[in-house]
């Protein structure tokens, strides 16, 4: 499970802990996400990147303060990318996200089929049979939306054309991901995959969402207007989260993914006429939860197993290196298919770019199936390391950082405006 | 672990939880907790009764759909009542603390001692050994400042003096409670207790919260003012909770309680420049884990074991009702000690009473030990629950709710307060 240089996607079966080592292990992931987090902005970089080069000093490759596969400190850091999900569909206009929907789309086709087809050859060139050189192509198709979106909203430019772009595409990315991967884990089971089965598993993806926002659109300003007359402590918000985890457990059990139900249901409320009260409330909240996803991305990370100067390991670095060329190149480049003038590809471009753990659990189902070695599995996670850090930067260079309103602004909170009352 | 009516002071072993089964939890418990909270207020009753009843409904003696034994959940609900000690502590002034103290250091002394006797002198006439006898009379002593303070915190009433005295003498309390727990813990594993030994240990309990108080008051201003330059998000907000953690995790380290060191760090907090900021923001957060923590008490009751109409378990159940009397008459007969005129008696008697979990952990420690049979820790554990269950309908009784200023009251929120912004 833990084989390889990132987190195992499942939690390991280590022992419960105590209250006292809860207690020190969110010490450590708070004052590793916030010290990080203001030397990157010090050096104006993103507050993410620092939060992940935290989770990589306090974690498996550093000083060992955290076990990121601890079951607890696994589910707080789901948790924390559900909210994150969850808090960006409610700073999101779908109208604006509808009306850049075939860029988007486009976008997300050529995003997959490019990585894809260069991870295939590389495969196939290198010689692996050709369920792996599949499994190598699907793990470079994934997009991380959560930390593209997560910079771009640090960086005040959530709203731009460009960011409704990359943040639809990399929507239908993930549930275009999510198709492949129940695909390829068949393939790994030996099952026989029909084009109907295929058509099938994409129809329950993408049906899911669109249900979701029709249904949830047409009961939310209903059920809004009930709880609005409740008299119990923040019985918004609370209906607003419990809507939110209802549809990311749907979205799970339903073959799609949780952080697209969640989004899904951010997409919903904030249309409804307290849309702007749960935002600000949920914004609360999810500041708690979204260090803890960030920091433990980077104390999952063990660096020794792609280490280039010892000879076991030196083999799969370079194939991680071949990986990550290919998946920068190929996410790049399929914002070539953008039409329309005044938009930034190069903007679209790096977005597409980062994996996160989307990519690593392609490759853990490959290990687990026995398809993919630990080294391959390395390699893999290397491109996904590589591309997950480089985005905020790169991001950074091509965006001019932007004074946003507080609450709709993940990333930072600012003092002075709060009022002493 | 888990013999008798009440959940087990320490997690079971259960396996990890999957990400869906975690969502469906949460919605579980806040589901149960705004409900419950919902309809405890619209009959006037605080919504921390309804929350206990709704955990009670869904849990182990009803509908089983959460299992507050499972390791993740414990340690939210350990969270909870962590964060709503130190939420209460930024909520108390230290000198009107202090300006009682004579006062609540009596009530908590009579509050140890009339309970003490009266469960020594009942296990004594039932023919129980001496050490199990002891073991009743301790397992009477503690109070649980949680449910008390939410309670007065609900109705508005924290800052009367009856409160304060409440409150200085729960937390008094606890300290001894803690002292005589780790005699007793002593004991129950053969030791031989001396005088010196006794001293020692609550030297090192009361030490710590004047020294953290101390040393804290002279350290936070300090630090508040280096923190207050940094640029990332929430920093006063991480640094506070991450002190309050850190002295939570240090009291329980030096023999003390972990919730006294959380209210040791919200009583040195508060009195910094940025006190209220922290409030407001530590409020927030508290609201998201302190409904756990009820619904978590509530849901751990089996109340099959204290069945009356079951020959095995009547007898226990007997017992239980002459605890939960004396613990009753013990609690409440300790604020005739009270000395100033125009004091409510009765409102200190009353807030005295709840047991909580700490007489659980009593209970538990006997269990493990051997000295209580299953039997008797159900009977322990029906004083504690109708103890902790009567106090919030009483105190309801005695005290007219009065309109609070949102933010310092954990319980509600005043949504029409909200400017849509």
């Amino acid at each position: 499970m833990t084989s390889g240089l990132f987190v195992a996607a499942t939690p390991s079966t280590s022992a419960a802990m105590t209250m006292a080592e809860f207690l020190l292990t969110l010490i450590a992931i708070f004052a590793a996400a916030k010290l990080c987090g203001e030397l990157a902005e010090r050096i104006g970089q993103p507050a993410v990147l620092g939060e992940m080069i935290g989770g990589l000093i306090i974690g498996v490759s550093g000083l060992h303060l955290i076990d990121p596969h601890q079951p607890t400190v696994h589910l707080l850091s789901e948790l924390g990318v559900v909210l994150l999900l969850f808090l960006i569909g409610l700073e999101t206009d779908v109208h604006k996200l509808l009306s850049v929907g075939g860029q988007s789309a486009a976008v997300a086709v050529a995003g997959v089929v490019l990585p894809f087809a260069g991870g295939y050859a590389a495969g196939y060139f290198l010689d692996f049979p050709h369920v792996v050189a599949v499994f190598l192509g699907a793990s470079l198709t994934a997009t991380s939306v959560g930390i593209t979106a997560r910079v771009l909203s640090d960086l005040g430019h959530l709203q731009d054309r460009e960011s409704q772009i990359v943040l639809g595409a990399a929507v239908v990315d993930d549930i275009i991901g999510l198709v492949i991967l129940t695909v390829v884990g068949g393939m790994a089971r030996g099952e026989s995959i029909s084009v109907g089965g295929i058509a099938r598993i994409s129809a329950i993806a993408f049906g899911f969402v669109v249900a979701a926002i029709i249904i949830g659109s047409l009961l939310a300003p209903m059920l809004i207007r009930v709880i609005a007359k409740l008299r119990v402590a923040k019985a918004i918000f609370f209906a607003s989260v419990m809507f939110a985890f209802a549809l990311a457990f749907l979205a799970d059990r339903l073959g799609s993914g949780m952080i697209i139900g969640a989004f899904a249901a951010g997409l919903v409320l904030t249309r409804t006429e307290r849309g702007r009260q749960i935002e600000h409330e949920v914004h609360d909240i999810a500041q708690f939860f979204i260090p803890i996803f960030f920091v433990t991305v980077g104390a999952a990370i063990d660096l020794s197993s792609i280490n280039p100067f010892a000879a076991d390991t030196r083999r799969f670095f370079i194939i991680g290196c071949v990986l990550t060329v290919i998946a920068i190149i190929g996410k790049y480049l399929s914002s070539a298919v953008v039409f329309g003038k005044g938009l930034r590809r190069s903007v679209i471009g790096v977005g597409m770019v980062p994996r996160g753990e989307v990519g690593l659990i392609f490759a853990q189902v490959g290990l687990s199936a026995g398809l993919l070695s630990a080294g391959l599995y390395s390699s893999v996670a290397l491109m996904v390391i590589v591309t997950t850090f480089i985005t905020p930067p790169l991001l950074r260079k091509l965006l001019e950082p932007r004074p946003v309103d507080d609450h709709r602004k993940p990333g930072t909170y600012a003092m002075d405006a709060f009022e002493d009352a």
